[in-house]
């Protein structure tokens, strides 16, 4: 058996040469992941988080972001987005957000159960928020009867593939700022913004005025994780017992620690991402050639998204998953992913072409 | 680098040679768990439970609990916890509980903050709850000014080392059923019973009529996971929308249930909690012959405590970790783990001896 | 000292004879409430409800809506409604409702931070859902991603004035009930929607299929109190526990009790709403014929809604209370009450034909 | 039809004659609190606190517990509890109480569900914490698995009839203020301490360190109304946004405040709650001469707590009401309210008498 998947141990009961366009998270796990993972095993460490690989992230993520951040490992993307939205809040807090965010849209309404905020939710064109946008919902500050919008969440990148500029990002710290509210950014596809603007991870977050960020590991490789990064410390209030709280305290942190310290000591991080952007490219350049595809959207990360011709897409599915986005317009998604292959997209290609044609 | 972890890779930053008595949860991945993950790893599988890993774990827990159960594998304890007890739960319940259960003393308010629901604690000696103990807080059904006590909640082992028999968890369960409320079984270590009853799982579960059992893995070697098993589906509401929302929802779910399906599959599960049980008892059995020595509970699992003379234990603690349960009492709890060692308890028996001497 | 507010009291700090525009909870206590409360009064009676006040409503109440029904008095109207929609959801549940509602817009986030749930919220054209409008957010059944959309609110009248017909509430109940959800009524004004459509309450309520109603008594004349009746018992879940763990049991619930009976039971709800219904409608006849005052809703209740040329807003309101209602596209709100008087109509309207002339 | 309740309206569903000694909101209205009612009656004033009342309040207020402090009316005890409570505590923090509190008997996990905190409970012998049973729960800072302990609740007088002298309760808050936590009192019947204590309101309250407080009307007279009162603003915050979101924002407040006002205008608080604990202890001093009678507590506010002989309660229930404190020993509890006269209190007695007597 070999970490890098090639066992034949009979404890595998799927086919590891089966890959579709679902989801990132349809993915597995990286093999450099997988023996970090072996090589922070054995022996006993402190649990919850005292440990050494806990401690030594810490020191990564600020060769990444600078000094006087502050990590908290936690589970998942639905556990980092409301600990670090709780961590802004006051109880009466509100979050601005794009309708089409993952905290509106995905997570059976955490926020508001778990986390009590209100959403404050703006249509986009691109889930994309601007100034403009985030001031459909900023105001009433002081009126009781108004959630207080508190808080402007954004993704990077977006649900819907797109990519702020770091300039885009700063507009909106600077607006949000001015106005008293502190910005989050949603990075679950984090890296694969900094492989599609070719920029350091802290350009377009901390320089930009992000104020606490989600940064996600599981959708670039990891076997699990994401890590809270406090960018402003002091604007985020009780990280550590709101990871508690809310069930987002690993015993054995230093797995995820360890997952994270592997993905970034090294460039891991943006192989894989820029790897997966690079396939999604190839896939919108060859469809973008297919008369009857519309993509929607600008192919900015890992995603591509776009309008196919009446039954086309349930033909399709029965030879790779993928899913529909906004099903009433025949519109699909089409997420890449850290172990695509230039064939795995020849491949879909050619099919898309198949069923296309066969219309 | 090899799964057992005998690697000089650069990237392990610890000594896997130390190991401690603090927590079973400061010990890694058992080395098959660790094979386990790498067999299910490779290509791509169904996100958030849809995948073959997690239908296989459902008819392998059925193998140990029988037909008609639903199981849901969640990222930690706390989760596990608060997950099955609100399944049982309208919003206007409560829960009896042991005043030392891991829910009341441990979790920050979880079930109360995020579960929405009252405990009600009963002193215990050993931390388990009797009938008798129950009807302290068993009463003021229909009365909307209390809250209503619809749930006990025990654990096994408790978090005093102690074990229910067979008959007791049916005493309870009969008691519990007939005033119209519902049991859960907290089984962070659940396996150390099995081992000490020398009974199988079933046994003391669903066969002595618990409702609903967090079941786990983490402290039994596993890198991370539980499971909640519902025993008594017809009881459990909701588990599939409840540990979405509670953030339990791992989105590579394949590589919790592939470590419980390498746990369960050939015994592994018992093996390891035999062994952490057999450890307790070797040390036990040493410091039962170590005058000043004072075990407190009887030794029914992998943990030992004990009362200390004055000043041995920060003295021992310069050596091995542990930690102290009731500092005002100078009682220390001491937790083996599937990796401890013969060694490893003869050498710290051999330091109480010296240092309880040295006293 | 009188009743009927003619005091010269020395405690009376306001004068009685000012009366605006702004809101009709602005107003006071309709006399025959007062006195009301007054006959409830001396002796001692069961607190919490097991009055026999309490118990003469429920009576009332079958009266209007039929038998079969069960009542719970609460403080207020935001109360009502939480405890109404959270007895009807499961803690996984979402409420689909016109983005102008009352719980969205005016609660400060309560149905989401203290009842739980996500509200789906609808643009409309005049603050009435219909089947159609529904459907886009009555979708996701079973996933659980999505927080699961059980209930519709409605209000009645809306908060834009404008009142549902009994047909358009039963094609409501019908496709919400057909996608096996619930039905809500908000009658924060329902008392202004029976005059309006010269209906009996359960006209377009429990007959048309509602199966929860906030039915509220504060903005026609109470003192304080609403009332939630569950129209549809079988689908209204643990109110009686709800009420109290939302803090909206009152203790000395014969005051609530007593006002509602006067209220309802010699038709002091149907003249008051009418009267105020009236005072509308000639607001509304004068300024249609004003050139520049635009109305933008139909006048079905007490209140009217007007677009104003720029500046007269605020002239106005040097001499008379009113709120802005989109102050972005200058529109106001001008509320009627049961004390407003055809005087006060006459006098307003000739301040807003002086402030548009002098425009 | 008068004020007084010596009506014979039609509409007066009781017999105002009979009194017991369930509860003191069995009782209903002073005469003066319904007159000031009237007075606040009539013409228009802003609603949500912003009227002429609520700014007088404040005043009245100020008078009672010096400059400087801020006052929150609201509608029930539950509610004052629960927003004093959440003012003073982060997401993630515990409060220490005795196990007798209301807030931890009668509210139905009101603090723990829709507060979001975790209730350290202490047994008490009296229904008194001092710094000593304060200190069993006050520990556990910085450790992330334990709610952590940042609020002290007392109740004024105890739920036991009990009352704290200012002595005691300035060096409760010295020493809760040392340890960094802050003191709440529930002061819902807080008049009856002051007339115990034969001292100002503030003398026992702010002047003794109290930083926030539930000053309770409604067992006082009121028809329904409390007032939070931050005492030391400093700490409490949010409270405006606090009483919104939980549902305790009364529309007309004026009515709530009006009430306020005319209780502590010109004593009539003070002269209500004397009369009260008088009745009590007239009381008392009978059945101190009844031999089988077993008083429990001390007698220091309007309530008598007692020991019956079998069979006694139920046979006198027949002629009183009055409830059982705790049926397993046999222990009642006697309410005497402002409305309580003396030959109520002697009818009573000699029922006692003659019950006891035939037991």
């Amino acid at each position: 058996m070999h970490l890098d998947g090639s066992t034949t141990d009979h404890s595998r009961l799927h086919d590891p040469s089966v890959r579709g366009f679902a989801s990132d998270n349809y993915s597995g796990v990286h093999p450099e992941i997988l023996a970090a993972l072996a090589a922070a095993n054995g022996g006993h460490q402190v649990s919850y988080g005292e440990d050494i690989y806990t401690a030594r992230l810490q020191e990564v993520l600020e060769q990444q972001f600078g000094t006087g951040i502050e990590c908290f490992p936690v589970f998942n993307g639905t556990g980092a987005n409301v600990l670090s939205l709780q961590s802004l809040l006051p109880r009466w807090g509100a979050v601005i957000c794009a309708s089409t965010a993952h905290i509106n849209m995905d997570e059976n309404g955490a926020p508001e159960r778990i986390g009590g905020m209100k959403l404050l939710q703006v249509p986009t064109e691109d889930g994309k928020l601007t100034p403009a946008l985030i001031d459909r919902e900023a105001w009433g500050w002081g009126d009781e009867h108004r959630a207080q919008p508190l808080v402007v969440s954004i993704t990077q990148t977006t649900e819907l593939g797109t990519c702020y500029t770091p300039e885009e990002v700063r507009a909106i710290a600077d607006h949000v700022h001015a106005k008293g509210m502190k910005l989050h950014m949603d990075g679950a596809r984090l890296a694969n913004a900094a492989a599609h603007l070719d920029l350091p991870l802290r350009a377009f977050t901390r320089d930009a005025g992000v104020d606490i960020l989600s940064f996600g590991g599981t959708k670039n490789g990891l076997l699990f994780g994401e890590v809270v990064v406090a960018l402003n410390p002091e604007a985020a209030h009780g990280l550590k017992y709101l990871r508690k709280m809310n069930m987002q305290l690993a015993s054995k942190m230093r797995f995820i620690s360890a997952q994270f310290i592997a993905l970034l000591d090294d460039g891991l991080w943006l192989r894989s991402a820029a790897h997966a952007n690079a396939m999604a490219a190839r896939l919108r350049a060859a469809v973008d050639q297919v008369d009857g595809v519309e993509p929607t959207q600008a192919t900015e990360s890992n995603g591509v998204f776009a309008i196919l011709p009446e039954g086309v897409a349930d033909r399709l599915r029965s030879q790779f998953a993928f899913y529909d986005w906004d099903a009433a317009r025949r519109e699909v998604r089409w997420m890449c992913s850290f172990d695509t292959t230039e064939e795995d997209i020849d491949a879909f290609v050619a099919a898309i072409r198949r069923e296309v044609a066969a219309g």
